[in-house]
């Protein structure tokens, strides 16, 4: 079988790839051939035993589609996209990459389809921002997309051409709405969410990390881990138990910062937590206050999605994957 | 205030022309000033006081959209689309008419606000196609939009780019997602709808009607003339009042076939009610029951959106605009 994985430089697609070298996906054919593009070259991992290739590739520019595709993967993974902030900044890039790039795959592939009946699975990496402005504290799976930035619209756009593609049998699509990542790896961003990571990332390793918000601040996190695990789902998953709705809200743990912190301390003891340095930022309490608290994802816990319990198995799963298994 | 409608050649389009000109808006500048586009040449009605002009323009043709708008007009009225039923059997058509020339018109409006300030009000006309799969018996406002047709697709991401370039001040959107109109005038079609208007239509004038759905199949219908009503209450409503949600289903009547089978007993007497044959058509009764039974549009009757309280009061509507007061 052959993956193709567009993104494959950013965190998720690194991850999701080593983690097809490491571990066969179960229940499939063999993965035999491995396409990594992104935007930027990415990186060829070593051990994996069959043929990898990596392409860099820009989705918007003409053609592009078509050549990446010229293989005719099994699988394809589109997890490329502006993110949130850049796509608020540069309204028309914001469009072009996540909406016209995404747009210019599924044409590519239905033309495809219509001319030789090629029908890969296309696993598309959807976000909780689709929702937006006055939803209830628990989101349940029915529940109105009205996203309140560019980015959750492209990505709402995204879903909606998924199904209508995968409906009349384009191809056949999944589309998954990741939760915040929680702990990302690496420095610290600029991202509004970056502090949700931070505030464990840093201590960990004996570095400072500011809380712009209250402890009472609640959110919709999950571990890379549990990511990586959505995706490995997704491609092996029944598609025709989604029935018409191919979108679907993954779960994650809806923890509040004060639960975060308790959760380090029972991990790493006092001297991580005080580490944490409050800061109050207005500008970024208020960006985080748009956000999904907590979401009831029935119809993916049904379909065997599965997430972390509690959020120190998240702090587990970096130390383990990320340091080691060591703290300082 | 100069007031355009794109699509002014179909029946909404025309009724609401001839609107503008017997009644005028209340609660804002005259309307002294109309353009009437259309892929097909409108008419150029009689009767307006100001200046009327028509144009036979194409969005989807490049700088079509530059060209409609240079006169920057104070009111856009959207209207203009592929019906389902082609959008479903041309992809390619119902996308390039639907979606990119429904953003076709969006970017020119955000261009021209980018330079100049110019900020209208558009009325895109939405549908309830953009609800579908296994909905509640009666749909609130903030269900899911999970269309089952690429027409309701269609409808669906325009809606999500209304709201936001809406959000992002480029334009002042409202959509309104419209009913199934009852009673239709004009011929009988081959929409599978048809039969809603048909079973009214044919009888008030002498003439046969088949009925292919058992009297038990409910749909959510409102006349032309509420049709008409809810644009005018969208070319004068406070926009404000719509916080991030610009997109509103509109109220109707929620009726069995039965229930208009015996308002049109009410109104026309067991003679018209004897023109209606029944022929079961399967094919019809499937598509029909995957079409939205009722709703509950908190939102739209909160702000000032109205129709008819009873079935008889469509018929009327209809014997009293389209037959002048007279029935066979």
């Amino acid at each position: 079988m052959h993956i193709l994985i567009i993104g494959a430089a950013g965190m998720i697609g690194r991850k999701f790839t080593e983690s097809l070298i490491k571990t066969p996906l179960e229940g499939t054919t063999p993965v035999t051939r491995l396409t990594l593009a992104d935007v930027i070259a990415p990186t060829t991992p070593t051990g994996f035993s069959g043929e990898i290739r990596t392409a860099t590739v820009d989705l918007t520019e003409p053609s592009a589609a078509e050549r990446l595709l010229a293989e005719r993967p099994d699988i394809i993974v589109h997890l490329a996209a502006i993110v949130s902030g850049e796509a608020e900044a540069d309204f028309e890039k914001g469009y072009r990459v996540n909406f016209d790039g995404t747009r210019a795959l599924f044409e590519t592939i239905r033309h495809a389809n219509q001319k030789e009946g090629w029908q890969p699975r296309v696993i598309y990496a959807s976000s909780n921002a689709v929702f937006g402005g006055n939803f209830p504290e628990v989101i349940p799976d029915d529940y109105i997309l009205t996203p309140q930035t560019s980015y959750g619209t492209q990505k709402a756009i995204g879903e909606l051409l998924l199904a209508d593609y995968s409906r009349r049998g384009f191809f056949n699509g999944i589309g998954l709405r990741f939760p915040t990542i929680c702990v990302r790896p690496g420095k610290p961003n600029r991202a509004a969410s970056g502090f949700f990571s931070g505030i464990i990332r840093e201590p960990l390793v004996g570095l400072d990390a500011v809380l712009p918000v209250p402890d009472s601040t609640r959110h919709w996190m999950t571990s890379p881990r549990s990511a990586v695990q959505f995706i490995r789902h997704a491609a092996t998953l029944d598609l025709a138990k989604l029935g018409d709705r191919p979108n679907l809200s993954m779960p994650a743990l809806s923890v509040t910062v004060g639960e975060q912190i308790e959760a380090l301390r029972n991990v790493a003891g006092d001297k991580a937590v005080a580490h944490i340095h409050r800061e109050p930022d207005e500008a970024v309490a208020r960006i985080v206050e748009g956000w999904a608290r907590a979401f009831d994802p029935q119809r993916a816990l049904a379909l065997g999605f599965t997430t972390e319990t509690k959020f120190e198995d998240i702090i587990r799963a970096h130390i383990e994957d990320e340091l080691g298994g060591h703290i300082a």
